[in-house]
């Protein structure tokens, strides 16, 4: 997997955050994951697959960094991860993979969406099935941390 | 979403589990998921999408339950969920769907599968964002119980 295939979701995700939630966030440099570390407490997944390609996406932020962009997008004042708060998990990862999507297909990449899936539990860790390598993008914001993980096959 | 989606998913992982893990489990009433508190410690999801339908399937075992599991099918005792354990629910997710997918083509109804994701945490929980109904199987064993969780839309 290469810089063409992550572009697109780091390109996506910072769109959706400036238009959606009038927020920022600072990518770190993608890195491949290799230990399973990274920690969050509520995590938007969804399955990308094709007849050529397969992917999974997973969005996981932390609670301060959640709370700050659903209070954003919501216009009101989250303090702790509720109901609505998890459904907009899902609405960014939905809100994500389609603008990657829409800029892959520009590239020739074709895939359809699964339906998108929210965890919540307080320190939970993700991890991806994939014979390849899983990309992982940390980003910080002044209100917390959130990590985007790329999977692709083809 | 009808019987005729849930019932491969059903088929699957009984399938799976008494070829694999040698193991029973005895599968309840499925029923429309209305409230968010089945939890678990370690999840499977996989997305599946085409051009005419899109789901995600989750599932949510115990500890207990996964433990007995991973150890029945790796030949090994397993007293904790480690990455081998949180690999075989990654590798059961695979499965399931990789079944429930043939015997649905089989009624005509055709997806590709997206890579699995595996979530581990004491206590978390999961939810599906989707505008249709979400079916909840839940199974139990004598070692512990886990969820099947369904969501499809066409």
């Amino acid at each position: 997997m290469n810089a063409e295939f992550i572009n697109p979701f780091l390109t996506s995700i910072l769109n959706v955050l400036s238009t959606m939630a009038q927020t920022n966030a600072q990518p770190g440099k993608p890195e491949i994951k290799k230990d399973k570390t990274a920690k969050g407490d509520v995590t938007g997944v969804i399955g990308m697959a094709g007849e050529q390609t397969k992917g999974s996406l997973a969005i996981t932020f932390s609670e301060p960094a959640i709370l700050h962009i659903a209070s954003k997008m919501l216009m009101e004042e989250f303090t702790e991860i509720d109901e609505a708060v998890i459904d907009t998990v899902g609405e960014i990862t939905n809100m994500v993979t389609g603008g990657a999507k829409k800029l892959l297909a520009e590239k020739g990449y074709k895939f359809d969406l699964a339906i998108p899936t929210t965890i919540s539990g307080k320190g939970h860790t993700i991890n991806h099935k994939s014979s390849k390598a899983i990309v992982m993008i940390p980003f910080t914001m002044d209100a917390g941390d959130f990590f985007v993980e790329v999977s692709f096959e083809q």
